[in-house]
């Protein structure tokens, strides 16, 4: 269950080079590619011939060319040309609002009359010299929802990334959710404790002492339909936590995109924006290495509770405080896709 | 969707030795064996004592020995013997009319009283000097119809086979279609073109000129249930084309057998057959090579192009010109299938 | 079909160290752990917090510890505790009981009040000094009474495991089948034979003679659910047969626990207790080897048995004298099956 009248990120930039890409978002197969100037579209993947899917194509002059008979794909869906036919009669494909931004291919799967670039959310960290940006892309076959609530509820950290950025103090904070409109926020902070391996490296990194007490902060904000950006970083203890001057801390965004695939599977663009020696490109790799690696540790996690709860459907789970990140934004997303099924009822009723 | 009532291939010759072979054919299961003197027998593929797959057995003295508890079955289904039973009352499996011709094996999956090999159609360049065959079998996950569309329309060689044996020039020149009785043909003859990459490799291995203009034809033949035959060669320009004198031309035929396994996928046998060089057995090998590798280039068009079909089961495809070999082909199958559905319902009614 | 109101083997003792162990028994997915004393427990494998598998978590103090958010699971299927939360509410999760035993974990999977480890059968060579014991496990596809079938009529030997312990004298011997009470017997007696490959090794290991006729028997013993042991093994002929005295036979018995996974796949221990040369650790494992060579020359067989009979599931198979080991162990699971569900329908109705 997932909003469609929204943009998902489909895809990274460097994914889409001079090939066509298909993917499947929200159960849409989609072809996207490249057409003049670099510019993004997408459109079905699906070659109104004879069912070729237009991905295993190319593009030549701007144009998506299928590659069975060489129909040539406008990005409006129609046929431009075809090698001996007349194309005019020939039906159209859907089309797919997507927008280049921040490095990531969007997507709006929904009622493309709706599609309004404005509404992708702005990333500070992007363009920006002040911060650095790295990142990673998995396929995980469970609910997007599933990835929401992971993302929502550090403590989880705790056990499934012990030797990383788990520690039993997080475990001992309490956190605390609020709703703000369509956002929610979970936010913990655990003051003069050690700081775990993953952030002793940072601080070593930056210069900064890593064999000293710290302030660690987390701030887990979901927006709609799918979006957790982190703010995670530890600061010298007594210097302000969260507050303290740049040079008392480390200071990142955890830049988390969850698209549905299909109903029980997901893409998952994870990554990390981070403030501090945004021009070391070696580190931004190691980072984005050992995040990696830490992501890929909840990955079997989520795929058997996925498989444990499609073979359980009616089972209800606990909501517990911890959880509270989780369920406010699902609660958000039910209301998104309530709206939208009332509005596609009325619209019918109305035509 | 498939005619029961034909002959298919089910193997080539060299697959089937010494140890019987288990294949499924029109979604029935067969064993296959050869029994006294070579001959090739096909009954199902089920042990009447326990279910066992009788195609895990051996063959002892011209009887399928059953590799579980070594009940030997003879070629009308009836079992022969078993170690220490009686055996006379033991139910009977079915049997399949299997016939070896041209280095096939043959088989009738339909109403056993109609297969009569005299309907096996007749192949020019079996056992025949002048003549030189090699080819392949690919299991592709798709519609057995789909293979039939797409070698009915070569027009797809431009894009999906670009560097062998594509040209611009398929698709700029017009195709024509015939149906004569159960037959289809589609023709296409170009003149004073340069020679693709694989026909100018068989100009020089005839030792003919590859750098001067050639005319070129492709005259496909479906014939029922799903044969396609393809006449297709090169003549140096200006020699008569198609009629030139052998010693200006390569000329071959391209033996596609079509054989449906089940619904969605298909054992695809293809192979040519050339009237040059016969004797040179180091050619026949470069040409399987280069055929199987350019035959596999449609394989990944045609299953993602049936994923995309089932998909969408009920979306209507496009039926240009170019498709008319298929459109036409297609025509003939379902006659041939409605017609034995009534023949069946007529039978049912009167008995 | 299978009844659940029995012990089924689980795992081998070696499989469950420190680790929790998942694994499905009876369409019943399982967490296997030891807890304090090393003593074995089975819960859900469903965390009641969010539906995480407990066998992904770890053992801490004797308590199973969800791996993702550090709930603290008892034995009895109550949350004990978890960082940060009341856990008085939450709701219990299942429990089966599990008993260690000769080396094996048992489980029951049905009515809980109704396990009673007494009904555990008793295994004369388990910790034995005048018996020595090795084997192994596999995972067939394949519904567990087609193991069962397997096990009762060694007449498959002479096909199946020709190299080994097959031999023409099985077949042409027949066997003879009783029941005594809910046991099954099937047994076989050759006499002045030549000893299979298997047992001349045997006969050599103990230092007798290997090239002298023997005398060799088969006694398949079937108990509920699906145990089947069988009595095996030659002497030299002669000397008495089965009743031989030790010094002139090697004697065995094939140790078979059948534990169905779903309906259509099983969990196979199989071993050997030989009651010759206990001490020779050497021994053991060369023929656990052996062993684990022949049986898996089984699972083909019955994998694709079980492919067949799944894709014709009404066709009636035949029951020959041979198969009466089989088919009358069928008959008690039948009645086994039958009993519990007239007790669970009389449970309702009075409920």
């Amino acid at each position: 269950m997932f909003p469609v009248n929204t943009w998902y990120v489909a895809a990274s930039s460097d994914e889409l080079k001079d090939k066509p890409l298909g993917r499947t978002i929200c159960n849409q197969r989609m072809a996207f590619y490249r057409g003049k100037d670099q510019q993004v579209h997408a459109v079905e993947d699906f070659c109104p011939h004879r069912g070729a899917p237009l991905s295993l194509g190319f593009v030549s002059d701007g144009k998506l060319v299928c590659g069975y008979h060489g129909l040539e794909m406008g990005c409006d869906g129609k046929t431009i040309a075809m090698p001996g036919q007349r194309v005019k009669g020939f039906p159209a494909i859907g089309t797919y609002a997507a927008v280049e931004r921040y490095g990531f291919i969007w997507v709006w799967p929904g009622d493309q009359d709706k599609a309004d670039p404005a509404l992708i959310p702005e990333m500070e960290w992007h363009d920006n010299p002040e911060w650095a940006y790295g990142g990673g892309l998995y396929h995980v076959k469970a609910d997007y929802r599933l990835m929401v609530d992971n993302l929502m509820d550090l403590t989880h950290e705790t056990y499934v990334h012990a030797t990383s950025i788990g520690q039993p103090e997080i475990d001992e904070t309490p956190c605390r959710t609020t709703v703000e409109g369509d956002a929610v926020v979970t936010s913990r902070f655990m003051s003069d404790i050690p700081a775990p391996p993953f952030w002793k490296a940072a601080l070593r990194a930056k210069g900064l002492a890593d064999d000293v007490p710290v302030d660690r902060w987390q701030i887990c904000r979901f927006t709609p339909p799918s979006h957790v950006m982190i703010e995670a970083g530890v600061a010298h203890a007594g210097h302000g936590g969260y507050e303290a001057p740049a040079e008392h801390k480390v200071y990142s965004v955890v830049v988390d995109f969850i698209t549905p695939e299909t109903d029980t599977s997901m893409w998952y663009f994870w990554g990390m924006a981070r403030k501090f020696k945004p021009e070391d490109a070696t580190l931004t790799d190691q980072i984005r290495e050992g995040q990696g690696k830490i992501f890929a540790e909840d990955l079997e996690m989520l795929e058997r509770q996925q498989a444990n709860l499609s073979a359980h459907p009616t089972r209800a789970l606990l909501k517990l405080n911890i959880d509270a990140g989780g369920v406010q934004s699902r609660r958000i997303i039910d209301r998104l896709v309530s709206q939208e099924q009332a509005a596609s009822q009325q619209q019918e009723t109305t035509a």
